[in-house]
């Protein structure tokens, strides 16, 4: 199950990086690779943190090759990809939490302690569309929106919770998965979001310099 | 002869780094750094994505000294830079070249996958500029200009081909690297491009916040 | 000495990346994220270029604990925080010392040579704000202001050159401490800077496309 919702989840969020890639107008080149990395680039900054040597695509060319291929088929199908957004929430949310579990299993095989892989988890989760956002020049906007990185956060805690408690393993899964699933969509439903904190020194007097270094 | 390709490949790198450096205004180190990263950079993400360690100029300090110092001599000689603009175009095409061969040999000699081998060689040849125009806070400029990153893609399945056709090492070698120069050079002189892919979802109706996530 | 040099610095980085993160409005996850990125950041590229894995915080999750406490705590003591911002210019250039000489150790221990050694201290103490600043899509601030990354340079310099001489280990590092701190906190005071590098070709006749490539 967690490898279907892998490759579903890896084909969509492809796609959402050929969008973000269309919108700065890039080439066909740009597009594989901004929609290769949105997929991929999470589990690789994962593999490399983690010391996770040969990162795991590139064990896997099927995943290049789904990839850039889901990237550049997004071109071909624009106007049916903006129709079926509402769609996209629900795949790339069902990417966002099997992204999740995936990271949090690979910490734990590697021997990682709980918060490590709390962390390996929600990487793997997110650092796709941040990697995605810092190449688009636009600001990482999992940590601004409604709740997203949260969702991993929570989806990794109840994952290792569930499994102290011994159940069986595909119990664990599911139920992580399902409440994750919930969790983002409800979040995108009614527009919750975590506060936000906004600094705005000048507002104070001088923007001294001192804390914009 | 690849030797001397790279060597010419990391100063005009360099040279092209602290250019950018330049025009952002940054101070002697930020010069050297950019410099740096343009011309190492991309190497340095190979090395990290196959797990090659130690990264490679790590074990040749001369790198890291001749990088420097070709990034601050183009303070001196900017003039000069500028009014060879020309000159500096075909050098960073073997640079171009001369990396992506580069990084199919490192890809190769670590037992990887042609796919992944090929992508080593995009990688080296690519990910030098695209970190330059990161630390400067610009679009990545490789990925929807004339064509760049797609020489590089085709300079290394070129490669393989050849390679699998039994002919002798320099002959292969050599063949890839004149097409490669040739693509590039054309591709400048006649400014050919990729089909870009422009995403405005404004110009349709309501730019739905579902598809910036 | 080292160590709770370090420890002030982590929590000192994490609250400038807090604020970093407040200027862009970010959600609390955001502000934990920078503030973590910032303080570990530097440390985390040095040990992912040396492959000297596991990477450190991986076996600290107290690191962890406290990076992002930090963060988080700054939002609720904000005006605080503005209000003392000449003691976190000292606490933030108490960090860069520290982190310089950590770095040096690092590489140090895993054998590199002294060109590598000085690269990892500066790494570790320049890349966490790096980081901060690309994930907060602004120009790195540490490559254009007072004294900054040279400081670091200094002192990786001036390290090395003491151990040289035979001198005792806690005098070395005494002496290297001191004199970077004072070097930082007297650029601060009289606005020593680094001579700047300003290209702006569109100065001179047509801004030919060739060398924005």
């Amino acid at each position: 199950m967690l490898t279907l919702a892998y490759l579903i989840a890896i084909t969509a969020e492809a796609m959402t990086g050929a969008l973000a890639a269309g919108r700065r107008n890039m080439d066909l080149f740009g597009v594989s690779l901004i929609a290769f990395l949105t997929a991929l680039g999470g589990g690789t900054v994962r593999d490399i943190l983690l010391g996770n040597f040969p990162v795991n695509w590139t064990q896997h060319p099927e995943y290049i090759y789904l990839t850039v291929g889901a990237g550049l088929s997004t071109m071909l199908v624009v106007k049916l990809v903006h129709k079926l957004q509402q769609l996209f929430l629900v795949l790339d949310a069902i990417g966002l939490v099997a992204f999740t579990l995936i990271g949090c299993n690979v910490g734990q095989q590697l021997g990682y302690s709980p918060v490590v892989v709390v962390m390996a988890g929600i990487i793997t989760g997110i650092f796709g569309g941040i990697l995605r956002d810092l190449l688009c020049n636009r600001r990482p906007e999992v940590l601004h929106r409604e709740l997203y990185a949260s969702v991993s956060l929570l989806v990794a805690l109840l994952y290792l919770q569930l499994q102290q408690w011994q159940l069986d393993g595909d119990i664990v899964l599911l139920a992580s998965f399902s409440v994750g699933l919930l969790l983002r969509m409800s979040a995108l439903r009614w527009h919750w979001r975590l506060p936000t904190f906004s600094y705005a020194p000048e507002r104070w007097q001088d923007a001294a310099h001192g804390d914009q270094k």
